[in-house]
């Protein structure tokens, strides 16, 4: 019979655990996406009533969705009625505060200067982004071509960015504007 | 008797129309000037009300103002509430449109990199401000410290940029501020 020694032990206690770090890290990345499909769908539903640029947001605290926001820019006739910022007004009002720390947003693309800003603003702590800036440049919109990682270097902010997160499924639903709407850009 | 040549009529000419040139900058120049304080006074008559930060905005078309926007962070409990986004509400409801093409927007701090996208968004051809962002940093003020000259560089943005407009008035403002409200920054 094989004597375990402490050192047998230890090492099977690192195994353990690292079994126990990557499964915790496979249910976040589901409830990741589960975050960003949400924020997809709701953008799909309404894609057909020309409200807006194809993009979406979703503000989670935990693993609990605070708030849903899509662009609004021509409904509303307002040229900051974007998802990220839609979404930041509804989870103020929902959570009865302007500070939003500890907050993730997920954006279907990545967000604009006018949205990174506002999302610093609100001290969101992360963003998780699917498609790009110059992504959307080339559908038509006016963007100002500046990207979170420059703005949050240049800014010194301490927001965390993941970038390409369901990028395909991000594709697709801007793919799935151009075929079901008007594709009226602004 | 001195014959008046055609280069005399010419430097005569040239003369005249520096004159009218000169004339001209002063009316334009005083006007600014008239646009600023307006910015200015729209935020004292609420200094006491603690609303947001003592930052104001007017946004002019032409010689004729179009709408004024104080800073309401506190008051709407949202973070998105600056002086210049009010003020391009403001502005697109009175144009009925959301292209506020060859509009000036006169705020008196330097916008931050949320308002210089917004206003790049809103299509606005100019900025003229007062203090900057690193003024209003001190105060307390959890600003992007990115300079609307850099934005503009970086993004390519044809926005027409006049920093330092007024400044001393601008200052004022700040100051009356922190001798007159709880001073709450955010």
């Amino acid at each position: 019979m094989k004597i375990i020694t402490t050192e047998d032990r230890l090492n099977k206690e690192i195994v353990l655990n690292l079994v126990l770090d990557l499964s915790i890290m496979d249910s976040m990345n589901e409830l990741n996406r589960e975050h960003m499909l949400s924020a997809i769908d709701h953008v799909k539903k309404h894609i057909c009533d020309n409200d807006g640029g194809p993009f979406g947001a979703c503000i989670t605290l935990g693993d609990k969705i605070i708030s849903l926001g899509r662009n609004t820019v021509l409904k509303d006739m307002d040229p900051t009625s974007h998802a990220e910022i839609n979404a930041i007004h509804a989870a103020t009002k929902t959570l009865n505060r302007i500070d939003l720390s500890n907050c993730t947003i997920y954006s279907t693309t990545e967000p604009c200067p006018m949205c990174f800003s506002a999302i610093h603003w609100a001290r969101i702590s992360q963003i998780v982004y699917g498609t790009n800036i110059d992504d959307v440049k080339k559908l038509g919109f006016h963007e100002l071509d500046i990207s979170n990682e420059t703005l949050k270097k240049l800014g010194n902010s301490p927001i965390k960015i993941s970038a390409n997160f369901e990028r395909e499924a991000c594709e697709a639903l801007l793919q799935y504007w151009q075929i079901n709407s008007g594709q009226q850009t602004y």
